[in-house]
């Protein structure tokens, strides 16, 4: 009954695959290997951008703080939501990455950025002339870290006040497959076609080893991706090892049939813990991420069970506990926790 | 034929196995996993440093600077050979890493620092007050670039001038254990007993997917090497592929076997080479890496043969080429090349 | 009618006299001179601090950027108010001098930090181990952004909370003066009996051309603060006119007399201001600095009479305007806006 | 007898004066002044250069340093002579301001670039990829370290050659005025007429209490120097102060009168000096800076009889003194000098 993260699952049987058959012959490094050359293919056409640059490092933090990076000049700010996980989990490196550029923090209810807070800070660029808030660019969390889903429209409503002041707009997808499944939206209608930039695909928490790609849909700034990349350590030398992962994992739709399944496990988990008259959730749950809300003591009870996941204080008399499904997460999985749930009442 | 570089080899059926095996069921991610405390416990006994401090990173530029931030101050200076790989190879990451640190360059025969020209620069540490030189680190290379090797002896030497100055050593082991290897030296002799305080211990271009481990043998400063590796996207969150890979690389001698025929391999290709009329080695040949000096037109000859190795004008009539061999080269493939070579004359 | 700024006034008599006494003769450059053996000693004297180690810079921003990246590792947070100078005025030098480190912006009425505020973004240290929130520093300003006072008290509460997590606390006194004659507290009592470890001492505001003091209460750091100073390019070579300066101004108590009068002229101008029926005060007015709330159409009303200051829109049917006074200010000065005032109401 | 560095003079009578002037009433902050209107107007109309930007601030090592972070890129590299200032004075402020890029050093005689030299290091760009030698820019320094004098045909050479790779050239003038009246060129033929985009153009050891204009020919980049400036805490508030400086430095050729005065008597000093049988000119003497090398023992006797002066120890039974005029050396103070120096042979 493991809930704690969908970083705890190991690879996908086809992903471990693809590595294990990267593996014959001598390959060239640093990206200049043959599957390369069809991951870009792959991801061009699936975002129906036939121009994108497409680009491979092993981490989340690594894609983030690179596409900041190359979308703020250091006296920038980074906009982007209060709770983001740039904000949030990734100990100053976006800051690091971009040279000392600023996150400006903005509220918005349910993980996602309210459009006039959006606004009150956006109308702030330049009103102090040198002195003060400089322009940068904007980041958005798809599914956000509350679990809760952008539309399309959500996001293109966001990117059009920011491209107003003249802002590139980043999309980071750590649970990019999650958020397609769920919203129903094709990649180029969550991304380009909603005013995204520049996009943090994630593969890691979906079923692969450690890869993500990062795809910018105006190819001009490619070549300073490229040398970010190198300067900060994260070209591969064997990088057909995570090539290998990211063609596997868009080969005929595995990537969205992995999230399919962490999203259709969170749904059976959500509908099962919050029909009843204890746990409340904290938000909605289109995906696999969730927040439980739910009497004190009954985190220890579940864990005492064998359960693994992340609780809390809440309110009063309360606790607040993070549930995530992953790809590999089962529904036998699914239904003993809402046993153990069921019989700790 | 492939002599282009260590890195262009894939990974050692028993480090894919590992990494096979290590991906059942669930695990603590960002280095929390079983696998890491192996880890940890064969580098030390291995380095006989019962408190070393030990982490994983994928690549060796991240290993590389990383280690010298935590090293030098963003006003130091890093002391390195003029020919480092830190100097030539990694595109400012150093200085990017290390907050605006200055490389000092420094002469020296055969791809090693001399020590009297170390000394000239070490005596200008503090001589300008607060308007120039400011200490720093130093950083050792072994293998070196040139393909030679660095003695536990001559290593010492050299951490013995930047000691008494205050600089901690680096020694970046991309080819660590090839170094081992050529010498007899032990990891300790090498390492810590020579001076030096903190270790690149390559995986990557020996027979891993690519995992490099740093060794700090002062754990004092290894909480802050943690938030380094973090703030740098250098830690995985499916870290068990890391631990999986540097563990069976290191268990029952793996890791030296792998070196050990790279390193052969190296010699039946230099003595094969070097035995004739033309071809001249650039510098002493201890490992598996080799620059030959030899007619121009034969690269060109070779390489449509079907040799791959890097090659570039040289003086007057002549051609440098740099061939690489490593741990998944057979004598077959040396013969090979010998005989093409051979033919060609 | 200048109330715009204090840096809009010039220098005093008395410090521009010095700077021109100090133009006879060579003198050694970089801070040799002789006056600033003279500086350190009389701010030593001043705050009780024998060992204090005293730096002159030119701008606010330099003083206030190197205390914080004296204080602050690149991966740490500056705890400040959500309005502080350093947030929202000074285009990322924090964020530049401190390598990427963050601003961890703290509510708090009056333009004070709230203990209980403070206390909650504290207590978030180390709670998400390498991935989030780090140790850092604690900045506070006096007199603050909003024109009012800390206390002693004050401040010592505030330190307290920050120094039992380990963090070391700054006060940016670009208008340290202002804050001594609007409290009655001593220098020491202010700082570091209040538990601040490096103060910004403003000169420039309260009647020099252009310098500030850093006094550094622990020397330890004191080389470090050398060195990060020439870095910046903030080391004068002919350092003898900011030496003259500062030593002018703290003769005879002329920068006590010189906040004096700013601030009485700042009362002198609320007291009028705030008696009637329509200027309403937004904070406290303990000093030279004053927000005031007051009918739309006022401030273009008095622009027009030749009163300068910045304005800007507030509430339904209100404007908000800020009046500073400076040393320079005179009765007859305040007096004349006051007429101007009553008679446009 | 003080010939230890120009930074040890104080202002002209001249400059002080301005600065007084410039102390009456009220004036806009931060380089909005009426004075700094005049400063561009004359920058621009002396370099036939109307389109230009003009910044100042007030030391020499920020003007280089956010010149240099203008035109280079984080991971680029600084072409520069070995013994340039910026790379051996400056205390890796370059590095800090352009984000972690790298100076490389190129050889030359006289203190000068070698054309052939810049060659070889301009060919390695691009050459190795992302992993090594990116693009970056130029800078050179007139008058150079050596006190030699680079002619604008010279200057024009180096430029060609940078151009031609695409890099920006920066000419470090803390001697700019010295290098005009030594070569006879006009301001226009010393910089962009010879290919330099931007110019740190000193007036601090040539008269002026502390500023140093920054020119920039190409003004597309002017907005982003302002935002550097400010973010580095080079933006003086008080602004006026340096404003009246450089007005009054530029006035009626004022700084080429100062520059000639330094200059006569940089000649009579190395006119008779080295007319003798013992001390030699390390280099030709063309304007106020010269290296002399004498016997063993000559620096101390010359110092006990009150000449300032740095010294170092030189080849065998030499030594290697460096003496410095400025625009307040008197022809009575060189005598001295020479009287002293005769008298101890």
């Amino acid at each position: 009954m493991f809930f704690a993260s969908d970083n705890s699952s190991g690879a996908a049987p086809e992903i471990m695959a693809a590595v294990l058959r990267a593996n014959d012959g001598s390959q060239r490094s640093y990206g200049g290997d043959d599957l390369m050359a069809r991951v870009t293919a792959q991801v061009r056409a699936l975002f129906e951008a036939p121009e994108a640059a497409v680009y491979l490092v092993a981490t989340g933090t690594a894609a983030n703080a690179l596409s900041i990076a190359l979308t703020c000049p250091p006296w920038g700010a980074v906009f982007c939501h209060q709770k983001a996980h740039v904000a949030e989990d990734e100990c100053n490196a976006p800051e690091f990455f971009a040279g000392g550029a600023k996150l400006l923090l903005v509220d918005g209810a349910e993980g996602k950025i309210d459009p006039a807070a959006l606004q009150v800070q956006l109308d702030r660029i330049g009103a102090g002339g040198v002195h003060s808030l400089q322009s940068g660019m904007m980041t958005l969390t798809n599914i956000t870290e509350a679990g809760t889903l952008y539309t399309p429209a959500e996001i293109a409503a966001l990117t059009a006040l920011a491209k107003a002041k003249g802002l590139p707009c980043h999309l980071d997808g750590a649970r990019f497959a999650n958020a397609l499944v769920a919203s129903g939206a094709t990649p180029a209608e969550m991304t380009w076609k909603a005013g995204i930039d520049i996009l943090s695909f994630g593969g890691t928490k979906n079923g692969c080893l450690g890869v993500e790609a990062v795809v910018i849909f105006d190819p001009a700034k490619a070549f300073e991706f490229e040398i970010r990349r190198k300067r900060a350590g994260h070209l591969f030398s064997k990088h057909r090892f995570l090539s290998a992962q990211f063609d596997a994992y868009l080969e005929d739709g595995l990537w969205l049939r992995l999230a399919g399944q962490a999203n259709a496990m969170g749904q059976r988990l959500a509908s099962g813990l919050f029909s009843g008259n204890d746990a409340v959730s904290v938000h909605p749950v289109p995906a696999n991420l969730m927040f439980a809300d739910w009497s004190r003591g009954t985190s220890v009870r579940l864990q005492a069970k064998g359960a693994q996941f992340y609780s809390r204080a809440g309110a009063e008399g309360r606790e607040r506990a993070r549930l995530v499904t992953s790809w590999a997460t089962s529904a036998e999985e699914v239904d003993a926790f809402l046993s153990a749930y069921a019989a700790q009442l």
